[in-house]
């Protein structure tokens, strides 16, 4: 028998929490609901309260996706059929949860870009992150360094851009389509 | 001399916090002292609140976006310079208000795409309009429809993408390099 601690229970809720609804709808009093705890809790697993379970949700989750990515990434015969995975899988996986299961961390990003400059600098290191893993499977493929970081990038925004527009106008298709563009992008840089 | 009337100070300000820091990180109190106006002139104006404005300025922001891209693309020389264009300018705006001003709704987007479906449905509605704005500019550029409406689609993923990335990393670059990428897309549509 498995059980959750009480840090993993406050961990998981806040990161649900702040990926479908953001952090400042998402209240202490709300995540100790959902997570089953106390107030003593939290503060004991983080003293700074619900910015500090931000920073960790945004590193963890960040993270976990990255894993996520490169696991789908790598078990593909190579990294035009890799791009195209990650957007089928991503499609697939908003459409299952009823447009709701996006980016771990673009909706704490897009709030707090302007106002919390240490929250933001925790996405800008997932982002970063994220952009070093695939630029390096690039790389491998035979794409030249610069190339390989400029298709990172456009593979980062590509998919950020369709998360938002699925969340928001429901519908995944773009998301799908983007993953043929940027299969094609990855192509032509191989062939170049 | 002109002066702003009332309504226009509230969704003037509202239109800014909203855009640089969220829906819910705005309260009804920051909203009245920024425009200088009483509880009972927002309530005049929008009688359902912070709700209304949010919808008022959602609706009017983006109408007032898409008419900034059609201009800058319609003065362009063609479809290609166009979009290099847009992502120039978007470039240099964010980086000239110290990574603040970016997509007028998507921060707002973001945060209640999964909990307030009204507001989603105005941003909706926004984001379809865009891309018919756009697509409709590719037609008329030689692009079959078909081609076209993924075109116009792209480029707003880009363009979201973009400027979350910008925002958070602090790094403008990446939506220059994507305005090369979608005039790299546009110009392998006319050409096919």
């Amino acid at each position: 028998m498995t059980s959750t601690t009480t840090r993993e229970r406050l961990l998981g809720s806040a990161r649900t929490l702040f990926q479908r609804q953001g952090f400042a709808a998402t209240g202490i009093k709300q995540i100790l609901e959902v997570s089953d705890a106390a107030s003593a809790s939290l503060y004991h697993f983080y003293p700074g309260g619900k910015h500090d379970l931000a920073a960790d949700a945004i590193r963890t989750s960040g993270a976990e996706y990255q894993a996520l990515v490169e696991s789908v990434l790598d078990s593909a015969p190579d990294p035009c059929a890799g791009v195209r995975a990650c957007f089928d899988g991503a499609a697939s996986t908003v459409e299952a949860s009823g447009y709701q299961d996006a980016c771990p961390i673009a909706t704490v990003a897009s709030e707090i870009a302007n106002t919390d400059d240490e929250l933001r600098q925790a996405c800008a290191d997932v982002f970063d992150s994220w952009i070093d893993a695939a630029a390096k499977r690039f790389r491998a493929a035979g794409v030249k360094p610069a190339a390989a970081r400029e298709l990172a990038v456009t593979f980062i925004m590509l998919l950020e851009g369709g998360f938002l527009m699925a969340r928001v106008r429901r519908d995944a298709a773009p998301l799908r389509r983007a993953g043929r563009t940027m299969e094609a992008l990855v192509r032509a840089s191989l062939d170049s």
